[in-house]
């Protein structure tokens, strides 16, 4: 089992930082951040240090927790302002993952109606911080527990981008799936979309599988349909960065694997926590994130690809429709949409 | 104009040697490669020195003159065995393109027909490789032309890999159209697909149109569903390595492409020349080329992605059938997949 991707270490009284894995770095070092304030986390969500959007859920709690014990506030309502000025910065950090809009308004929420002295509501937020990344990966167990269901003994599951253990605080959505399955003794191989331009599937999908002895291929996005029709792909299985009432936001490229699946009738699988849920909103009014053309004009700026002066389109996230999803799996069972959209309608989040 | 990719240079009496613009190392550096014999020429069609169905049909028939000018052959016989013995050597060298196969095969029928002796038949076999060469550049021009009737002034070209001037002789095919409908006034811009593992549409497509001044997009692969979902891509236009009689070969990626084409009701078109025709077969009899795993598991050796012990696919090439194609233009028009299989199988081609 891999250590945590998003640790709260407790310090001395109300101190404390977070640890996080540094997923710029793998597969190559393994090494660790350690955030001490909130502008720090922000900074690390933006380049991506932390990424997947459970992980940035738990991050952005955290980094309340830093804002709280960095506060110094006098007073009650000095606190609170603080932590409204930390969700503000935290929620923009990243404009497409829902999570972690939920997790600062669920930190704040909590503040608000805390009782006491500023000390211990500080405690009180450090303790909501940590429950949160605590039930994230309870949560991905149990999607895990019902997603293996969906699971064949040698299936061959294609997969988008990192949904995995560092994509949460651990175990993982879509890779937590292929964990529970393969424990539950399938035999189960993963390909891996390698993900361009930020190649996370190649780098941390292929990393992870590997480091849980799970066999992994890597290939480029441009191979799917292709292995597609030579009914090399079973499955599809995803994570989600949200989920509207009419489509599932995903890394670019998930929409267009979810075409190529339903062209060869090939099941098409969600897994995502129910925080990734925004069932109020839909595809419209959901801002996609445009990031840096650089990201796609090079590879890590190590190698030039598209000469300069030719522009680059970076939009970091596409939406893929509910008619081309055949389930999706939340910590509460696999749902078809419909059944995702009645089910979730009538409970408050 | 961009000078042409491959180009006979003749010496004195029966000498001469091939100049081949090098891909492998545009966009950042213009450089050319000069072949002396067809093992040079093998290597550089193997090593994408010189790459694009065409270009190496050019390439190929050059590397059949090259040996005939160092048969040194003491006899008819002789020479005629060498011919054969390079043309082996050379349709092997990348097994999907059929143009290779189409390009010496025409030399070495030419070579049996022509009469007199040794020295007067190598003059005849380099005048039938340069002769492919000019056919090439006409061609494309003839298929820009047809094709430039399609596109409408405001277009966004959406094409994969590229199929341009440095794909062919000169002009290109794809890239030819979009350059004859510039030629007539409209305005159009190109999206290039980068074309993972290769990268070919990044760093050939978005240098040729730069080049040219016509308007260029560098996008990732994975962004060509999203683009379409939102409106920004009026028509697709590729080329093609080989088309047989339910579909088209062409660079990885293409099949995927023309699904989401279809799904958003995008016309999705073939600009070939007739020497990639091979209507008599049909796609389970081609072969599709596995290059070595490493170009997927790197970028050009200079990142490495995956870590090391996970395995790569790297099929270079896919199937698109002909119920996802609008149209093939050829130098004889623009035709429907029905139309291009009854107008070619009544002629010899």
């Amino acid at each position: 089992m891999l250590e945590r991707s998003v640790e709260w270490i407790q310090g001395k009284k109300s101190r404390g930082m977070v640890k996080l894995i540094d997923q710029t770095r793998l597969p190559f070092s393994f090494e660790h951040v350690y955030i001490k304030n909130v502008d720090q986390m922000v900074e690390a969500i933006r380049t991506m240090v932390v990424r997947g959007a459970p992980a940035i859920g738990a991050a952005a709690g955290m980094g309340m927790a830093l804002a709280a014990i960095n506060s110094n506030a006098g007073s009650r309502d000095e606190l609170m302002d603080r932590l409204a000025q930390a969700k503000r910065k935290l929620d923009v950090s990243r404009p497409t993952a829902v999570n972690l809009a939920w997790a600062t308004s669920k930190i704040l929420a909590k503040a608000k109606i805390l009782d006491g002295k500023v000390p211990s509501i500080v405690r009180g937020v450090i303790h909501e911080a940590r429950k949160i990344a605590d039930e994230d990966v309870a949560t991905n167990k149990r999607i895990g527990s019902h997603g293996a269901q969906l699971l064949s003994d040698g299936d061959m599951i294609l997969t988008h981008c990192n949904a995995g253990a560092i994509a949460t605080v651990g175990f993982g959505t879509a890779l937590g799936v292929v964990r529970a399955a393969v424990a539950m003794g399938k035999q189960v191989t993963v390909l891996a979309d390698e993900t361009r331009p930020r190649l996370q599937g190649a780098l941390l999908t292929c990393w992870e599988m590997q480091q849980e002895k799970i066999p992994v291929i890597h290939i480029t996005d441009n191979q799917a349909g292709l292995l597609m029709k030579m009914g090399k792909v079973s499955k599809v299985l995803v994570g989600a960065d949200r989920i509207v009432n009419d489509a599932v936001f995903n890394k670019v490229g998930t929409y267009g694997v979810a075409i190529m699946a339903k062209y060869h009738t090939i099941p098409f699988y969600v897994a995502a926590p129910r925080s990734t849920l925004d069932l109020g909103n839909t595809s419209k009014t959901v801002e996609i994130e445009q990031r840096d053309p650089a990201e796609v004009k090079t590879v890590f700026n190590k190698v030039r690809l598209s000469p300069d002066g030719v522009p680059a389109f970076n939009y970091a996230f596409d939406a893929t429709p509910m008619e081309l999803i055949t389930g999706v799996i939340t910590e509460d069972g696999v749902f078809t949409p419909d059944q995702l959209l009645s089910n979730y309608s009538e409970q408050s989040l």
